[in-house]
């Protein structure tokens, strides 16, 4: 049985015992970084030779040369053609609905000309290359291949890498059929902080990349932080986590479902229910009690939301909405009759709203649309899922006309003078007396 | 007399010798980031009191308390009075103009139904508080100033809160005119690491924000690189950088005088000079030597071209644009009788584009409309001009019907099955079975 802890909004302590409740720490200790910057400056220095060395060392796989590490396109299509058709007919679904999701997101061009003349403007263009780091090992998540690679293909880059580590020579089908539906253009079986590495410098083999994203352990993490400037890279995730505010009257089997399917992500996994009703979070807390029998990761949500669980009883909508903008959850399923009315209640930071009894958040995971890759640990308070405007970049365009020009000269010149800046001013100044 | 490099692409070492042209270290090494990593965790520890004993220490300011440190908004405005009209009008003309080309920017809500009559869609919110950190001292921008707040105010940001370090008590008044013109909420006088620390985490007197934004020495660079993930923060800038394409026919002073904007910022600044009509070269290079007596910089002016600048010569127009690409400048100049036709050329990384002869470089610094703060260090392969959306936020919105739930339901639990993620599934089935 579950034991999670109640919290009560009307409590005195309960500012503090949120924070509490919310507070993370990532493990990048020194350590961690020390040795990602060790594995980092050996690939940046030998290229493909400490990129065998590691991926012999961490995934015991030896091979002679980081050619023998690539995966061909026949066997990413093999895989697709070796799984089972519900299985492919399932990626092929998803695949779709994320492309036709991302197609609304795309930047586009635009311009209009001032008064003078001058046109100001702005110009979007896709990223030559990414490079897409995919988790191996026991725990494949083929989802993760499409909600990452399928934005980038919709924003028209040139070249698409995957990174996947396969310790032991352990490859999953169902990750390369992703890869395959997807359409990424080359996959290497790196890992680790050797393949950000390559990806970010460069080796013989392997392509330099100008972004990298996709999620990976801690090491993983700290190399993509380490990288960041000589690439872009996505947000680097904590834990997933969901908020549900409810009302009170969807099925309590439903919610404890829900809170289950962040919290057997892994122990670090937060799953918080608010609601008015006190009565109803009971319920909840009793399916939670019938369900958890039937979960084969019954060890890891019980301890989960153990750890980081909690049952929120809150005074009424406005209050509700008031903790889930403290929280700022990656995940916020709003259970109830009228979901508009808790966005208009001033409803501000959420990674991804799911509106109404039916939209259970794993649907958002798979295939909804939207993409499952969404800020963590409260920065949603300041940063967004991932979308095909991740993968573009837009320029900025001025064009003056001599007229446009002199008139800016003037104004430019004034600040200019003022900053010290006296190459600036000429500079200005000289278009004037033309 | 500028000694500056000449490259021609035509020769074998070209690519190697761009590269090293190109190449440069942020200097935040081991021994900046120990001592900021001090800094901030006291001021997450301590507070105010923290602020307090840095500011004493670095900026030679000692007051009782933080709330001393606070800049009140009409001290602001008697700065705004206090400077010369022309002052005020082209600061007034400048965020006008910003504004206008920033309103473009905003992003907006969509949404669409599919055929089960399930409902995706973005929503986007302003951030809660954005932190502004402004260089102090004798190097004051005010324009920095407009670039950073304006963009945030348009966006909606509900409060915007400006950081400037007043060594010896020293505050500029420009600076101060201009946050009063773009409608900065609250000033303090901390600067460095402390001030990044006090908006990332809060003190008793400084609240914590959500973003910080705004370009520092490399203190404040390696602190925000720190803070990064407790609050967004812009990018990390490096030293300014243009790349001007010229097909011969441009004044040779003009040029020149736009290759001194740049250099004048500091000895790491880069000019690059790309033309096809090789005798131009020349003549912007006696240009060169003509107007750097006139100039008060002129040491600044010579060491940086001697250092990080070059005249490069290229075959044609496609070799200008792929040299271009390859050095992905902050600023772009296609000083061309059709700068269009370098576009479609396949122009493609470049945080600002100035089209045509008249369109100088400094223009965009300060009133043209678009931001200033710009991708550097060839990050514009990547990321964009600081803008609107820097100050927005997305969530995705999925309001699924019953039927559309019955129906995802169905690919979400093939595909939580493949993962091994049963509870996903179950949340997904429940609602099927209703």
């Amino acid at each position: 049985m579950p034991s999670i802890k109640r919290l009560d909004t009307r409590d005195t302590g309960f500012a503090t015992e949120l924070e509490r409740l919310l507070a993370w720490e990532s493990g990048e200790e020194a350590g961690v970084r020390d040795a990602v910057r060790e594995i980092l400056d050996a690939v940046k220095a030998e290229g493909d030779a400490a990129v065998l060395r590691y991926t012999e060392r961490f995934d015991r796989l030896e091979r002679d040369s980081v050619a023998g590490l690539e995966v061909p396109q026949q066997r990413l299509q093999a895989a697709l053609e070796a799984i089972p058709a519900a299985q492919r007919e399932a990626l092929e679904t998803a695949a779709e609905r994320i492309g036709e999701y991302a197609r609304h997101q795309s930047m586009q061009d635009w311009q209009f000309t001032d008064a003078d003349g001058t046109v100001l403007g702005q110009r979007v263009t896709p990223l030559d290359s990414v490079g897409l780091y995919v988790p191996g090992g026991k725990a494949a998540y083929p989802s993760s291949v499409l909600m990452n690679a399928v934005p980038a293909r919709v924003a028209g880059v040139g070249q698409l890498i995957m990174v996947v580590p396969a310790p032991d020579g352990e490859l999953n089908d169902l990750v390369l059929a992703a890869a395959a539906v997807a359409g990424v253009d080359r996959v290497f079986t790196v890992g680790g902080a050797q393949a950000v590495g390559a990806l970010a410098y460069g080796t013989a083999t392997i392509p330099a990349v100008d972004k990298i994203v996709g999620p990976g352990n801690i090491f993983v993490a700290a190399a993509k932080r380490e990288v960041f400037g000589t690439v872009g890279i996505d947000m680097i995730a904590g834990p997933s986590e969901i908020l549900v505010v409810c009302d009170g009257e969807t099925d309590p089997e439903w919610i404890a479902a829900d809170l289950f399917s962040q919290a057997e992500h892994d122990e670090q996994a937060q799953s918080i229910l608010v609601s008015w009703d006190h009565a109803f979070l009971d319920r909840v807390n009793e399916a939670m009690d019938r369900l958890l029998e039937e979960m084969p990761r019954a060890d890891i949500i019980r301890t989960s939301l153990q750890n980081r669980g909690a049952l929120i009883a809150a005074r009424d909508l406005d209050d509700a909405v008031a903790v889930a903008n403290r929280v700022a959850p990656e995940h916020l399923e709003l259970s109830l009759a009228d979901p508009q009315a808790a966005l208009d209640a001033g409803l501000r930071h959420a990674g991804a709203v799911f509106m109404g009894r039916h939209t259970s958040e794993a649907l958002g995971d798979y295939c909804a649309g939207p993409n499952h890759v969404l800020p963590t640990s409260r920065t949603a308070r300041f940063s967004s899922p991932l979308g095909v405007y991740d993968f573009q970049k837009r320029s900025s365009i001025i064009q003056c006309s001599p007229e446009g020009a002199a008139r800016l000269g003037r104004t430019a010149a004034e600040l200019a003078h003022g900053e010290g800046l006296t190459a600036h001013a000429r500079s200005a100044e000289l278009r004037r007396e033309s």
